[in-house]
């Protein structure tokens, strides 16, 4: 067996923490070596006290980028160079590509999360959206599905959480640099959140209900709130069935995705910024999948 | 094939500049991935200016440990919390190991050269050395064999190249901190040398003398200097036999070594430092040897 790492290997980093058990450092690793291409990935326990030194070991070893993630998406932003219009809107930062001492950042979740819809030949243009959250995930998918042609987003959000003023400034900033229409809701409004969701092309749940440890909870339990010719986009990838993908499948609603295709997409977008290939996504999709397979059954 | 980066990965570098070159990540992550251990090992441009932040870099992504090379092996001291006894007595570290946050400076290259010796079943203690070059493998070289019981030295530079105050300092240190007698001489005596050899039981040439683009050089070409009882060590190890080795083969001497073994070990106490394990030495031995092989091939 041929150890592929060599003295030209280029670093690539995620900076984040808690952070030890994600699965890009599996996405991107294998995808490297798929490829041939002389990078490797790896995990850096950073803190929000200490996201500015990141950055600045990012510069001095030379590293070709990093992704960055809780609790550092925002904090980074005062420590680079450039932002892409994402990421100005956003004010939030997952992706750093650093040419030759000049640090770009990017927000590739919400061209993941349209990505994903792509590979299903899905196309929400000029479509309704419901979205629920306004979160990490949440906030890129309302920017960049305004920025890239929805024509109206119902934004949900409870107004006494820790996101609803996200929640306003998302609708805000929509509004005022989109063409897309966005509207404000209070989560426990339900009426409106039915009444939204029965006029929807899409319905996307950004929060974390449905994620272990809350896999036994989902924001609608009655089918009747759906139609089969929408979408039902849960962002939450384990379990890969959440509760509401169940519920969804119960109303015969026609596409009903998970949040692998996102998290697979956003990362083969970052790879695309940092090595100018694209990532072999049949191939990670299929590393990914069986791992989590491998997971769920044990 | 399974991909053996992931997100626990630890980072282990090798700070110096020009440097991409270097063996030293093929040793080490062809060791760690035929042991299972999960570590990478990666090379990183770090000139004399940017040491400090090099440091800082190693602190802040939690790296396990570095290899420091030209120019760094004296710069580095300042940014270090201990010393130990070799590197304290050379002022110079060539491995890096942080005990969760408190760095520690070592010397490999002396236990490595005498390590490399015992491979072959050679004991110098007790003995005398004549030693050629004061530089970054003389001095180590020097200090630990005189560290470990070496009873006699005389060291040979140029006195009017810019090794010669650290030869001087090399005597000083041996005579003052360790049971060795060292002597000073100047490279250009050549009837010192040749007598000095003719009572001793090993060369040892840690000059560049031999190695690329100096192959063709030897600092001693008459077969009559050597005697067929003693150890000629020459510290390159491309190409793998020098001049100066097969000048001593026509002098039938009986062991005629290249640095190969020392650099190999160098590197393996090292790899104990980081991992507390034994490096797999023979399998490493081969994967070096055949790489070398290989490119003296072409």
């Amino acid at each position: 067996m041929t150890e592929r790492i060599d003295g030209h290997t280029i670093l690539i980093g995620l900076m984040a923490y808690p952070i030890r058990h994600s699965k890009s450092p599996l996405m991107h690793n294998s995808a490297f070596e798929k490829l041939g291409l002389n990078y490797v990935y790896l995990v850096f326990d950073i803190d929000g006290d200490h996201i500015a030194d990141g950055i600045k070991a990012l510069r001095t070893l030379g590293m070709r980028g990093s992704n960055i993630s809780m609790p550092n998406k925002q904090r980074v932003l005062p420590y680079l160079d450039k932002l892409d219009r994402t990421s100005q809107l956003t004010r939030s930062v997952n992706t750093i590509v650093n040419d030759h001492g000049a640090l770009t950042g990017y927000t590739t979740d919400g061209t993941g999360f349209m990505q994903s819809l792509k590979d299903e030949n899905l196309n929400i243009i000029g479509k309704k959206m419901v979205l629920t959250g306004a979160g990490g995930a949440g906030t890129p998918i309302a920017i960049q599905t305004a920025l890239d042609g929805v024509s109206e987003i119902s934004i949900f959000n409870n107004a006494n959480d820790d996101k609803w003023e996200n929640a306003k400034r998302n609708v805000h900033i929509i509004n005022e640099h989109t063409n897309c229409h966005a509207t404000l809701f209070d989560l426990k409004d339900r009426s409106s959140l039915k009444n939204e969701i029965g006029k929807c092309d899409i319905y996307c749940d950004a929060t974390a209900v449905g994620m272990k440890p809350l896999q036994d909870q989902t924001l609608i339990s009655d089918p009747s709130w759906f139609h089969k010719d929408m979408i039902v986009f849960d962002t939450v990838y384990a379990p890969l069935e959440t509760k509401l993908m169940k519920v969804a499948k119960k109303a015969h609603v026609k596409h009903v995705l998970n949040g692998l295709g996102m998290m697979l997409e956003q990362g083969a977008a970052a790879f695309k910024l940092w090595t100018g290939k694209e990532m072999p996504v049949d191939y990670i999709h299929k590393i990914l999948f069986d791992s989590e397979s491998d997971k769920n059954e044990s």
